[in-house]
């Protein structure tokens, strides 16, 4: 079981403006940033967002996910017949979201949406970040971070930057510095 | 006159804990980053912090800065006489700090402290924005951005990464898109 976070955000850390807004980022999608999401959501088997995300999404023209979607939500409770096939509604905390998912045979898990990220990062259960930041301060909005338990420390896998000044990070998780250390 | 910011932030945005506390940020200041703080600061000819970094630097062994120190507080009036040739208090909004720094032939001024890059951001008075990124969530603490007027752009100049996870990206304020469009 992998989760995976995958996001853009601002350089003051925030994913969309408090409305929901995403103008100012959609800015940087190019050929190259779109070719990355997709050869990072090939890996993915499901997808874990909230009820927020799942709003915004419903008002794009078409499903913008080509895996199994869960609807994270305790108002919601069942999706529109036209989504039975691709979307599901759950509730339940972090880890009992991923053991449900990992009796369905799902191993590599997408998270997605401010909320849903903060209260995975809160049970420290995000294996994996990868951030792309565009270079523009919105002072306000849908913040990627949150409060914390603990600190939590990642590995730098790499980095990459664009000119059109897109700075893309890959993260993972450091759980176990001392097996690292010794495991060479 | 050109005011440039460089900073240690956690991967969530903090530049210390709330009390303070920075030594989880101090464990990447290595050779490397120690040698770049220092080009950086051989460029600049004055240096603006505001009274929580003044009294943090106060508990430090030695006075860290080698340049002409101002610091910004309405509350303290003087500094101690030992501090005398180094450093000297100032009040104003920022844009009257730059006007009486510029009066006395100051041109590169380095921001230091969350609440003065604050201050200077919201009236667009930072030209250069050096962000050192370390590869820890804190989930709370002193926060490098705060609330703007407008979205600020700048233009990523160059982005370097490092073995102990370190990224630091380096940006210029983009004032005029039109003329660097037309400049060419």
């Amino acid at each position: 079981m992998e989760t995976s976070v995958y996001v853009g955000t601002s350089l003051d850390g925030f994913l969309a403006r408090k409305d929901g807004d995403i103008e100012w980022l959609e800015q940087f999608a190019d050929e190259d940033a779109m070719r990355s999401y997709e050869e990072f959501m090939n890996k993915i088997d499901a997808i874990v967002i909230g009820r927020g995300t799942y709003e915004k999404v419903l008002t794009f023209p078409t499903w913008p996910y080509n895996k199994e979607v869960f609807v994270l939500s305790t108002s919601i409770k069942k999706v529109p017949d036209t989504l039975k096939s691709k979307a599901s509604m759950l509730s339940g905390r972090p880890v009992e979201i991923l053991n449900f998912l990992s009796g369905k045979g799902f191993s590599r898990i997408y998270l997605d949406g401010g909320k849903v990220i903060q209260s995975f990062l809160t049970e420290d259960l995000v294996d994996e970040l990868i951030i792309a930041t565009v270079p523009i301060l919105i002072g306000s909005g849908i913040p990627l971070f949150g409060i914390l338990k603990n600190d939590l420390q990642f590995n730098l896998i790499r980095t990459e930057s664009f000119s059109n000044g897109l700075v893309r990070s890959y993260y993972k998780r450091e759980r176990d510095p001392n097996r690292n250390m010794t495991g060479h």
